[in-house]
């Protein structure tokens, strides 16, 4: 598996081979490979790529399961939140079970096709998301979004940012407000850089300065991706999401989050039930280069927040723009 | 005149020798020092030291004050938003007029206590609003606080760490909350630092986690300072503050904005008429010691923003607590 290290965008286009679980796992833990669905795609590839090695290793298809079961309970531990890594790992686990009598080297093709199967279904969610969501963009709309929910974050156009590649696609002059998403800067380093390759035009905000810009009149509608979905509709989004979304409130602009039904979570009844990762102090502290901050300064940093239904105007998923309250329940 | 570089810290305690007026405009400009008192103060300072300089040159008295007209007008173009820059030149250029009569020894002489007072003025104002606000904090108080209006904006207390001070010399335990305050980090460099020299319990988080702390019940009360306040109360700070305001009226938590009347601005009615600075991009896209967004990725970035009064539980000047709307003509 090659793996584009996104922490060193926009500097440096640089590939990882993680060859081995460790290091996928590694690399989904420290956001080399980031976003839900992506998460979920480098999980899966991560699952067949050791289960084809124990196949060369001339493993037994039990031998084969065992790698598989291995590498699944591995990468399962490498970030809490996004529930698309548990469902792709889930599927793969399925797939073994379902195929065990199967040749170990059919077994093991087996996998391969299923976690190619998540990718190109990533895609085709993406497009259909951003089918959808496309048909909330006139021509000259301009988007605010937080953190990156696009191409990067996916297997293609993205969640948050497919309906603007939709749009562009469909001649509409559409424009985006990045929000930089402190600490790690995924909207500084990923979104401004994949929209500006795309040819859409960007503007770079610090997140502080989103209430202003809002209060200038100058957003239309805030599209965001999620990383899970409560059964309610609570929606789990990296950190800053929830701010975002009162703002958007309290300036009457229209808030939807976008994502795959891979990221609903029919089990957890409300956000109040989905773990929130805390990160290193480190990442606010020392991320760029030099220490901005006292050493030994206390530090606080949760990874992600969760905003409630009531605050989100819609959530847009592959099968159409649902009522937040109703967006899960109504897709199963 | 030295001045603490205040871009330096928490690294570096590195002192400028601001010798001419040119050089004290350049400190002032690229926020050497900064905090609307601070700067009021800087700029006093250095038209005492353009006056004493022209009586070293063996100037008259019309030429002491054709000096600190020169100084005045120089430094008037520093930075634009801060009404108390303003009120100081003015200030100053008042008791320049008044005491032309004197020699240009004793006219430089008199300009220079001028500038001490302005001094000395501010630190018993600092100090009354910290005793004033310290009536709000319980024991065990948490207080969130943006940027830094704390001792380095100001001659002594500051305005919004002030009551935090203050409360603390009372024996109360109080703890801070610090927006780390992009783009130019003053939260991180310089509110975390001085808090934690002067032994106040404070924890470091980004500017987008502000309202995942106030939804978990963690901050019982937001101060913030204020580079001007409108006639009808309306307040401009830095960046940031108008988004915090929202959040901590969505979260019922008590709002209020600390600064001297000299920050008051009884000729500009509203908000609306405050001018708001825009800075360099280059402070977004590579302030943290390397560049952190796309080459030529544009960038929009407000330095303040403007919170309407009614999102103010009360401003907090020297001579009291007062609802927001009746703050500037309450004091006139």
């Amino acid at each position: 598996m090659r793996i584009l290290d996104q922490t060193k965008l926009p500097a440096e286009i640089d590939f990882i081979e993680a060859t081995t679980t460790e290091r996928v796992w590694e690399a989904i833990r420290a956001l080399r490979v980031r976003g839900a669905p992506a998460i979920g795609i480098a999980a899966a590839m991560g699952v067949a790529q050791a289960a084809g090695q124990a196949v060369e290793r001339g493993a037994s298809s039990e031998g084969v399961l065992a790698a598989l079961a291995s590498a699944a309970d591995t990468l399962s531990t490498s970030r809490p939140t996004a529930v698309n890594l548990f469902w792709a790992l889930d599927r793969m686990r399925r797939v073994g079970r379902e195929n065990a009598s199967l040749s170990a080297a059919a077994l093991a093709e087996r996998l391969v096709r299923e976690a190619q199967a998540i990718r190109d279904e990533d895609a085709a969610m993406c497009r259909a998301i951003g089918e959808h969501g496309a048909t909330l963009l006139k021509d000259g709309a301009v988007v605010l979004t937080h953190c990156n929910a696009g191409g990067l974050a996916t297997a293609e156009f993205g969640t948050a940012l497919a309906p603007v590649y939709v749009a562009a696609e469909q001649g509409k002059r559409v424009s985006v407000y990045a929000d930089e998403t402190r600490p790690l800067l995924q909207g500084a380093r990923l979104t401004a850089w994949e929209l500006m390759h795309a040819g859409v035009e960007v503007t770079l905000i610090c997140d502080n300065m989103a209430a202003q810009v809002m209060k200038e009149g100058r957003v239309d509608v805030v599209f965001v991706g999620a990383d899970r979905i409560a059964a309610n509709g609570d929606a789990a989004n990296k950190i800053g999401t929830y701010g975002v979304a009162l703002l958007a409130r309290a300036h009457q602009i229209p808030f939807y989050v976008l994502a795959p039904t891979s990221t609903f979570d029919a089990r957890t009844p409300t956000g109040d039930g989905i773990t929130i990762e805390q990160r290193a102090a480190e990442e606010i502290t020392e991320g760029f280069g030099r220490r901005t901050a006292p050493v030994g300064v206390k530090v606080y940093s949760p990874a992600f927040d969760v905003t409630p239904a009531p605050l989100i105007s819609g959530i847009i998923c592959e099968k159409g723009i649902f009522p937040a309250a109703e967006a899960v329940t109504a897709v199963n």
